[in-house]
This record gives structure tokens, C-alpha cells and sequence, in this order.
């Protein structure tokens, strides 16, 4: 395929690209298909000689979208929401135009300085201290990561490798294995489960700290297992903080906490994954008060800020302890400019050595929509999930199972855990809508995350009158087959 | 922006990237600009309210394009390459718009079956052994990372949790701690820092072990470190074998490495992210003899096989020996078929949860190529090389530093590092084309590497006459100024 071909093939793949997201409503949000569907549509091998476009193009109907989860239907509210917007799939077309690998400062000058900027554009947007932005010469500053998860598996190495070679200054006596040893990382008993899983990576002890009732880490719970585990010859050195859980968005309570990190010299690493995006809005902005005690801190704009995935904003206060986790410096990744302060090689940021041009996309984003048009969004998912809440709330048959403040709402069949397994499973087999589950404390429990880009009240409608017909109908049935407890 | 709106400016990109990479060549393929450039150019923070397309689109050329290294400028000769192909980027459009993503079989099948598809495909076309295979119903299979960083962390962790368990079954009176301070992992003096990465992320000892006099490791040198450190009462457990060292592009000896780290119970993961495309083409598959004693294989169609940026591909023979390293199973992520045989939940495959539908771009660029085409593209690098390295070797004044096997040339003036260091400023100032230099043992030297799709012999023969007559100049200054070593 040469450069004509593509011109007219690339202006059939943005029509088709239109008319999917355009038509999107009209697809079933949840596929037909069972495990193993594929194969056998599929050659079992490459082609020796080259197919045309039209052939490869026809599969994609027939193929492909037979077996698509439909993320950015407006009837999908599973899981959070994925990102996405037509600024940022323009930006990410020119990302794959441009093709460069950013490792390093050299390896492309723009990649790396544009997604500085960037950064401080969005920390600027929730309101970070200033020591969390690169500035011109500032200490800290932010990187696009691919996942929340590397941004916390980043963070934890860091605090590990910080943590040690402190210890090591004061106790020369200890090995870097006994030491290891002891480290002990902390998160919620709601934090996800990236973050157990950054501790096995890591090969740390993690603790879970017990939410209180509003599935919240206070500063008391924090304290007393530190004390605990202190006193067993423990060496607690990484906390990580959730604002908005994935199970039912509950905020950690930063304001008690951070200063217990600060005082015990424990890296405070937030993971505001979802939530992130909401303290763009200053009615919301409280949620992140605390930050100031935070070594670092991370959201997810490829999640609730209309930037594709991925695209997951991390800052820190202090860019060197990132720095000196990783660096390694063969000559073929070396230049003659990286000795000056405004050079950045963020390959010694993150887990992947290359990297795309992601920050174009913050770049087209930020400025299509603006500030104002961001805002705009949040609140009309706001709106939405506000809706939905007192629909529940309206028949008493439900019941909201945690606070709402952002875009999701935990509820149930007041009644046993297998009738809302029973409504769930109803609910996803009718394949209308689309919801996934969570489990707070013993209680199953049903999530409705506001997902789509183009939601609207009529969706939320129809969502819950069919899930209120479905209730209906399995309680009709339930009484006669089930004890309920 | 709406879908109309979204329709136009698609096109007008579609138009700009074609363009772009039509006319690449009039680029210069190195930017002038100095560390700090594009702040200045840039508003200090986001705009309140939405800016146009026309606004932002003007600002690529006036912003972005100055600060850009040209990774496909058929002068582009640094690094590796970076691959780029309009099917590829094509299939990146229908990947954005999708826009789903494929933690789990259940967030969109076709995403994760594709995938494995396709890994199948792609391992038939370097003759793997079946067991690396997906097929049907097989233990083995590939899977989609975002680098060969984190294929070779990915491999070393589960060879760590893997050996672990062993170890504890057999020792019980040994703690994890204990175990994981004698745990070693080895690879090449020439190996990729990315692996000593990986064993400082997973907190294990790294030992280099010597290569020959062409760049190789061979079996007598492992077996004398593994002799040794087993007598030391360390615990070898993981060899990285590279095939195409970034430094050289030489070969570790894997019919010998093999039989060894099978006997020693070590797990042989094999990087050979960058050679490992011209393993399609029948006459360098020897090269991959001694796969067979892997455990698991790594290479980067993102480097040299057409597909962008970032697609690279990983085989593991017991797929359970990923999984054992990492599964961990939220409510909000478990779906009713996965208990099937069947289903893959790639999450467990990899570091970050979330993924992106990228075997698009394999399934596009195998199937719009086809394997011949995908071997001619691979001849004509080859081809190319030959070239260069013929002309080098025609002028006494310059010496080849390690054997070409692929599309890489290392060499070097007769005469001392600073002499050649000298050459390669003079080249990269001069902008015409570009190129990074490397070690090999003491010697400082100039890496070529023929790396766009579009580079022809017209380029190579520019180049050398360009690098030539630099060292023409540089020659007739240097005797008078500078002791010739």
C-alpha cells in the first residue's frame, strides 16, 4: 500500500470509524459470541501473497465486531468508563504518523517536552502544589504512563529504593536482602488489586488497612498497624491512598493520613485513577485536599477525561527518587545534551523502555474542549448518575449500598446475595445494558458506572426501568423457589 | 467536535500524515532545536474555553514538527527501527475508534482471541515450536506486550515465583526471604540494560557473563559462573539469551546455552527483539535453533516487520507459569466463562491491566503484506547492509568492528575513541543523517543501522560518501592537533 492508496483508504477507515460511534447505539453493548468463536473464522495461517484492503476490510463486520464489548455504547456501565473523543483520535492518528520513539530527550525533542508541558497544563487544571510541576526548573513534575498500575508498581519501587538506602546510611550493619525483608507497603482493604500485585513484583510485604464504615482509610486504622508492625521490627515505608475505589468510589481521608506518612517517612503514593478526573471541577476539588502531604500522585485521564487510552498522568515531588530507582545509561541511549536541567529522558520514569507520542492527545483534547468543555462533562455524567441514584431510591424494593459522589452507584435487591447474583445475571443475559458486580464487605453488590461520551437521561431511563422489569419478574419467580434471608 | 466534524478533519489528517511521510526525506532528519525549546511556545496553562482544529492544526507544523526526530527519513540510521506501515496505521485508526479495553476475555472478546490468534500466525512464521503455540487447546501462547522490557520483566518474574515454589517444596526450612536472597539471574555482558532492569525491579542478584571474541555468549562461559555461583550457595534461576545484541547484533550460542539451562533447571528466556523478524525468511531461521530449550521467546514486529509502534510479541510455553506469577481475581473482574479452557484473561499476561486492541495492526499488516512481502521488506534491509558494509570495507581508513549478520554495520576509523567520537559529532551536527554509536569492549563505535521502509540504495551510497568525506575533513585537521593512537 502506498501513500495514494492509504489517503483513500484512511478517509473509508474515519467513515467507518464515524458511522461505528455514530451507530453505536444500535449495536448489542455486550457480544453473542462463546469462548473460541474466532478461530475458526480465521485462516490458520498467514497469507503467503498480499489481500487487498476490500478483504481485510469486509472482516471487520464479520469478524471483528461479532466479537466487540461496544465501550462506548450508551447503554454500557460496566467497569469504569474507557475515554474517548474525536480530538483525541485525530491527535493519536498524527501519534502514529509521526512514529517516533520518545525514550529520550534526543530520541525526539517534541515527544518528550510536550508532554512536560502538558503535564503541568493538567496538574494546573486540579489545582497541584506547585512542587509536583516541572515548571522550568522545578523538582518535580509529571509522565504519561500506560496504566495506573505501572504508575503504582513505579511509585513503590521507588519508595523501596529510597527506603533502603536510607536505612542502609543509618544501620550499615543490615544487608539489602534484610533489609527488603522487612519493608512493608500498606493499602486499603478496598485499593485495588494492582496494588497487592506491585508488592509482589516488588517482593514487599503488603498490609491491607480496614476502611471504616464508609469503606474509607482514617488515620486511626493506618496508625495502629504501623505501631504493630513497628514494634515487630518492621520497616513500613509505602502507603497508597485511593480516591474513588473501583468498587463503590470511597475516598481515602488524605487529611489524617498524609501527615502520619510524612511524619513516619513513608512515601505516600495516591491512586485517583477514576476520581482523578472529577477535581478539574472546583465544587470537587476538596476531595483531593491533602495532595501536599503526597510523594506522588496519579489519575487516569484515558478513564473520565475524554483522552483515549492510555494515557495515566503520574507526578512527583521529586523526580530524582524515580530517577535513581532505574537509571541505567548505555552509550546508545546517551547525548550530548542530557547533562543540562531541561533535559528529560523519561525512559527512567517508567517500566517499558519506549514510548508513544501520547501527550498529542492531552494536547488536542485540553484544547478542543477547554477547560470549560471538560468541566461540561463531568457534570453531565454527574447529572446522570445523581438521576439514576434517585430512581433507586424511589422504589424500596433497592437499596444504595455506598455514598454516591461521583459517577457510580453500588445498589441491590434489598434480600440474599443470590438474588442479586440472580438480577445481575438477568440483566447481563438480556445484553440491553451492560453492568459488572463488586463485592463491599459479605454483600454482593451491583455497579452502575456513567461510562459513555454520549449518555443522556433517556439512557439512564430505559436502564432502570429494564432493570426494575427484570427485578419484577425474578421476584415473581424467587419467592416461590428461594428462602430469602 | 461531532462525528461530522470528526469526518472532515479525519480526512485532512489522513492527508497530513501521507504527506508527512511522502515528503519525509526533505525533513531534516535531526531537529535544531535546544532543551527547553517548546515551553516558551506554549500558553503556562490549558485554555478555559475550546480552541478550533484550525488553531491546533497550525500549531503541528509551527510547534511540534521543529522539535521532532524523524524516525522514518530514509537518513534515519540510529537505534533500531521503528516500524511503519499505512496498513498498520490504518488498523491503529479502527483500534482507537473501538476504543475497548481488553483486560479480560469478557471486556471484548474478539480483542483477546485475535490476539491469540494472530501470536499464532506470527510464531508459524518463524517455525516455533508447537508448544509455544496457542492452538486449540495448547499450553503455550503468545501474547501482546508493550516492549521487550517488559517481555523479559514479565519472564523474569515468573521464573522467580516459579523457582520459589520450587524451592520451598523441596527446602521448606527456608523462608521466601532466604530463597530470593540467593536467587541469580544471568545474561550477556552484551545483553540489553533492560535486563539488568528487570533483576533490579524484582530484587534478584544479575551477573553478566563473559561473551566471545564475536560478541557471544557460548556454554563453557555460563557454566563457569553457574559452577561457581552454585558453589557459592546461590540459586540460578533465569538466563537471558539475546539474539541480535543492541550494541552489535550478535547471537548467543543457544544449541549450547539450551541443554544447560534445561539440566540446571533455569528458565531460558530469549530477547530477540530486534532480529527476531528476520526469522520469517527461511535462510536466518538457524539463527533461532535452540528455541526448543526456551522457555519463553520474545521479538519486536514493532521494530522490523511493518507493525507501529507498540506490538511486541511474547511466547511462553506453560502459559500456567504467567498466571502463577500474578493472578489476582476482584470480584469486578471475574466473568462466568472463565473457567473455560478456552478463555484467556491477558491481565495475568503482563504488567499494566488494561491493553489496547493492538493485533489489529498484526492482523492487518500479515494479511496486506502477506509473508512474501514481509520477506522482501526484510531482503531488501539486508540487501542494503551488504552495501554499506561493502563499502566500508573498500576504504582502508575505516575497519568493520563485528560481523553484519543483519541490517546493522558497527565500525569505525582506524584510530583512537576520541578520533571516532569526533567522526560522530561531525556526522550529527552535520544533520544530514543520524546516527548513535556503542561500545564494544573499549572501543568506541558508530552503529549503522538501515531502518526506515523507505530507505533505498541512493540513501546509503549519500551516506557514506556524506560520512567519508567528514572523515576527509576531520583526518586533515586531526594528524596536526591530536597523537594518532
Amino acid at each position: 500500500m502506498d501513500a495514494a492508496e492509504f489517503r483513500k483508504r484512511g478517509k473509508e477507515m474515519v467513515d467507518y470509524v464515524a458511522d461505528y460511534l455514530e451507530k453505536i447505539e444500535k449495536r448489542q453493548v455486550f457480544p453473542d459470541v462463546e469462548p473460541g468463536y474466532l478461530r475458526p473464522l480465521i485462516a490458520d495461517c498467514a497469507p503467503q501473497d498480499p489481500e487487498s484492503f476490500e478483504d481485510v476490510f469486509k472482516d471487520i463486520e464479520k469478524i471483528i465486531m461479532p466479537g466487540v464489548t461496544h465501550w462506548h455504547s450508551p447503554y454500557f456501565f460496566a467497569y469504569f468508563p474507557a475515554a474517548s473523543s474525536f480530538p483525541a483520535l485525530l491527535a493519536d492518528m498524527l501519534c502514529g504518523g509521526i512514529g517516533c520513539v520518545g525514550f529520550s530527550w534526543a530520541a525526539s525533542p517534541a515527544c518528550t517536552e510536550l508532554e512536560t508541558v502538558m503535564l503541568d497544563w493538567l496538574g494546573k487544571m486540579v489545582n497541584l502544589p506547585e512542587e509536583f510541576l516541572a515548571g522550568k526548573d522545578g523538582q518535580g513534575g509529571g509522565v504519561i504512563q500506560g496504566s495506573a498500575s505501572e504508575a503504582t508498581l513505579i511509585a513503590l519501587l521507588a519508595a523501596r529504593t529510597k527506603t533502603i538506602r536510607q536505612v542502609q546510611s543509618e544501620k550499615p550493619e543490615l544487608t539489602e536482602a534484610e533489609i527488603m525483608g522487612r519493608l512493608v507497603a500498606y493499602a486499603s482493604d478496598q485499593a485495588h488489586s494492582s496494588v497487592e500485585r506491585a508488592a509482589l513484583i516488588g517482593a514487599v510485604k503488603i498490609k491491607s488497612v480496614p476502611s471504616d464504615e464508609t469503606f474509607s482509610v482514617c488515620g486511626s486504622a493506618l496508625k495502629k498497624v504501623l505501631d504493630e508492625d513497628k514494634a515487630a521490627g518492621l520497616i513500613p515505608f509505602f502507603f497508597c491512598a485511593t480516591l474513588g475505589t473501583t468498587s463503590c468510589c470511597s475516598f481515602d481521608k488524605l487529611l489524617e493520613l498524609g501527615p502520619i506518612c510524612n511524619k513516619e517517612n513513608i512515601w505516600m503514593h495516591i491512586d485517583a485513577a477514576y476520581a482523578g478526573s472529577a477535581f478539574i471541577c472546583p465544587e470537587f476539588r476538596h476531595l483531593l485536599n491533602g495532595v501536599e502531604f503526597a510523594d506522588s500522585f496519579n489519575f487516569n485521564p484515558h478513564k473520565w477525561l475524554l483522552v483515549n487510552f492510555d494515557c495515566s498522568a503520574m507526578w512527583v515531588k521529586k523526580r530524582s527518587d524515580l530517577i535513581g530507582a532505574f537509571k541505567l545509561e548505555p552509550l546508545y541511549l546517551q547525548h550530548h545534551h542530557q547533562e543540562s536541567g531541561l533535559v528529560t529522558d523519561y525512559r527512567h520514569w517508567q517500566i517499558p523502555l519506549g514510548r508513544r507520542f501520547r501527550s498529542l492527545k492531552l494536547w488536542f483534547v485540553l484544547r478542543m474542549y477547554g477547560v470549560k468543555g471538560l468541566q461540561e462533562h463531568i457534570h453531565k455524567h454527574i447529572r446522570l448518575s445523581r438521576q439514576f441514584e434517585h430512581l433507586v431510591l424511589q422504589d424500596e424494593r433497592f437499596e444504595i449500598c455506598a455514598e454516591v459522589v461521583l459517577g457510580l452507584i453500588c445498589f441491590r435487591l434489598k434480600g440474599s446475595n443470590e438474588l442479586n447474583e440472580a438480577l445481575l445475571k438477568s440483566i447481563n443475559d438480556a445484553k440491553k445494558i451492560h453492568l459488572v458486580p463488586c463485592h463491599l464487605r459479605e454483600k454482593f453488590v451491583l455497579r452502575f458506572a456513567i461510562c459513555s461520551r454520549t449518555v443522556e437521561s433517556t439512557h439512564i431511563k430505559f436502564a432502570w426501568q429494564h432493570i426494575s422489569q427484570l427485578a419484577t419478574d425474578l421476584l415473581k419467580t424467587w419467592g416461590q423457589n428461594h428462602h430469602q434471608q
